[in-house]
Formats: structure tokens, C-alpha cells, sequence
């Protein structure tokens, strides 16, 4: 590979760069320099500047940077420049409210099946999808190219579905269950711990709350 | 205040620590190790020990943690001994999962309101909860001693709405609607943004795929 060794906190604001740039491209800006992004974002241009710079001669001095092509190379470096489908495993309120939010199919995740424990909603359409039980998953996936499941399910039992999911070939868990899933490492999974989320929230509260 | 300026890296590991000591709490485990808990948290006991030595002499040589006073300890630094007081404004998919969802009720976060634009559901019961009209907002904020908004509505009107809170008194704000608010800093303001958590998958997947 040519690229160098791009770090995790760079890596952990290039979605909110695509966010921006998305917007712009959307408004019909063709160029940005690096300071009118940095009063937009609240973030140094100096930043901008050392962050883009990790992917190569994007800017250019004096012109800026050209939205469309910034936005492009972002989402490839991201991996939105192809399709990924999913699964979603727990079609519970958390599992609907995903199926049924349309912008990620914009990026190209698109959700191909979804399974749940519970009988009584095996059937059921969610956004024109059958709920399956789970023992189908392992033959939907040899059947279509499922590389990402979301795992919306309680955490009893999600360490479990995950070990299987592993065996069945899945390449990234989406998960949501508040446990660890200790997967082996070319296996990609990212968290959203919603409880931990809001105890962040609680900690910034308490703590300035005992500055006063 | 006597404590030290505790980094954003350990806080952000803070409610990690709070969930396994819960557990083994939970469990009937008394003391553990900085060894045996770097086990479970795959995370290097030094790390563990550098952590817990933000909050004061937790640990004892030879003794290890005791697991429930740090656990409540950690529990208080991250204001989980009080009580917070929530509303919920969009009552979608998304904020009916969060309204079902009941262990953040555990952790002392009850929801008292839920607000929507939307006519049709107003008078609809969440968990016991009906849905009240925007409107209603200001003068429930009145009479309720509520802290923490949780935004789940779409992006459009969200910074107008925050801007609302923010006039009426909100202290936190736990914001699902995929924008930055940039509100004052006494108002602390905690982002879930979907999306970019799924693109963070989506590029760990893609960069590790290029490895091959």
C-alpha cells in the first residue's frame, strides 16, 4: 500500500467531513478553502489542513478545496463507493427504527434481511422485508452477500450470534448489544453502547455543574 | 476542586469500567485485580491502573479493587447517583425505541415528556407517556424539573429546537438529529450519530480488505 498509516482520530472525523462536504456539494459549492471549513466545522484550519493532507495533494494552495472530488475520495476512502447489504438481527423498536431510516440505503448499506427470536413476528414486513427466524440465517447467507449484520438484540445471547455470524462469513458487526464481542480480528466491529453514550452526557453535566 | 483535570480519553473509558464492575458486582465478586479485570476488558492492566489513578487511591497492593466502592464511585463521577429528568422530542421509531428501552430508567435517567410535531400521534401513550405537541415544551419545562432533552427528530429544525431548549433552561442535550447544534458551553451537548458510525465500519472493513 502506498498510503501511510492513517491514525484513529483521524479516521474518526472523516465522517463528519463527508457529512459537511455532502452538504455543501448538495448546496452547489464547488470550492472550500480550508478556513471558511474551519469556521463552519469549529475545528483549526491548521487541522483541516494536517487531516486532508493524510490522503494526499487534495488542496491546493490558494484555491482551496475542490468539494466533489474532497467528497468523492472521502467516501471511497470510507468504503461508500460500493454497495454493502446487511442483515439486521432483532427487529425489535432499536432493529425498526434502523430498517426504517432511509439515508443509510443512500450511502449503500442496504438492508437484505432481517431476523428475530420472536415467532409471533415472523411474517411481518418491516420496509418490505419478511422477519425470519433466526435459524435461517446461516443458509441466507451462503444465499446472498451479506457482509454486515446489526445486531440490535439484548446482550444475553448476542456473544453467541456473533460467534456464529463469524462462522457464516460475516465481515462486519454493527453492533448494539452492551457487551463485548471479542471476534476474531478480521472481523470488523463497531459499537453503539447507547447507556455509555448518555453516561458521557451525564459526566460533562456533573462535571460542570461542579465547577460553578 | 481537589481533583486533577481528568483526560477525555478516560472519561470516554469510564462507563466501560462502570459496566464490567456492575457485572461482577452483580455477580457477588468483592475485590478483583487490575490483572484479572485487564483480562476481561482486554485492555492492559497498567492502562487500568493509570485510569482508576485519576480518582484516588481505589486500589490496594496485593488487594486489588474493591469491586462495589468502585463501582459507585465511577457511578458518581459520572452522575449516575442522582436522578435526571429527560424529554423526548420526535416520538418516530427511534424515540419510541429509546422510550422502551428501560435500562436507562436503572441508571436514574426517567423520561417525563415526549413531544412531536406530528398531530396524528398527539395523545398517543409511550410506556405511559402521551405524546404532547411542541408547543407544550416551554410550559412543561416549567413545571417539571427536567435537564436532558433527547433530540431524535430529523436534521431540518433540530438547531432551531436546541436553540429553544437552550432559551428554556436544558442542561444536556442527547442528540440523535445528524447536525452539529453549537450551543452554549454550559449546555452540554452529547452526539449519536448513526450514519458515521456505520461509515466507520464500512472503512475499517474497506481498509482491511485492501491488506490482503
Amino acid at each position: 500500500m502506498e498510503e501511510k498509516e492513517i491514525s484513529r482520530a483521524v479516521i474518526s472525523r472523516l465522517p463528519r467531513y463527508y457529512r459537511y462536504l455532502g452538504e455543501l456539494n448538495d448546496e452547489g459549492v464547488e470550492r472550500i478553502s480550508s478556513q471558511e471549513l474551519s469556521e463552519m466545522m469549529k475545528v483549526t484550519a491548521s487541522q483541516i489542513r494536517q487531516d486532508l493532507n493524510n490522503f494526499g495533494g487534495f488542496g491546493q494552495q490558494g484555491y482551496g478545496y475542490n468539494v466533489r472530488h474532497l467528497y468523492d475520495e472521502i467516501g471511497s476512502i470510507l468504503g461508500l463507493d460500493k454497495k454493502h447489504n446487511l442483515i439486521l438481527i432483532g427487529a425489535g423498536n432499536l432493529g425498526q427504527a434502523l430498517a426504517n431510516y432511509v439515508n443509510f440505503e443512500k450511502r449503500g448499506f442496504i438492508i437484505k434481511g432481517i431476523f428475530d427470536r420472536n415467532e409471533d413476528i415472523h411474517g411481518r414486513e418491516i420496509r418490505g422485508i419478511r422477519v425470519q427466524p433466526m435459524e435461517n440465517i446461516e443458509q441466507f447467507m451462503k444465499e446472498n452477500d451479506v457482509d454486515i449484520a446489526v445486531l440490535t438484540i439484548p446482550k444475553t445471547g448476542a456473544v453467541k450470534i456473533a460467534e456464529q455470524l463469524a462462522s457464516y462469513g460475516i465481515r462486519g458487526i454493527w453492533n448494539f448489544a452492551h457487551i463485548d464481542l471479542n471476534l476474531p480480528e478480521n472481523i470488523k466491529v463497531e459499537n453503539v453502547h447507547l447507556s455509555e453514550s448518555l453516561m458521557k452526557l451525564s459526566y460533562k453535566m456533573n462535571a460542570s455543574g461542579k465547577e460553578k
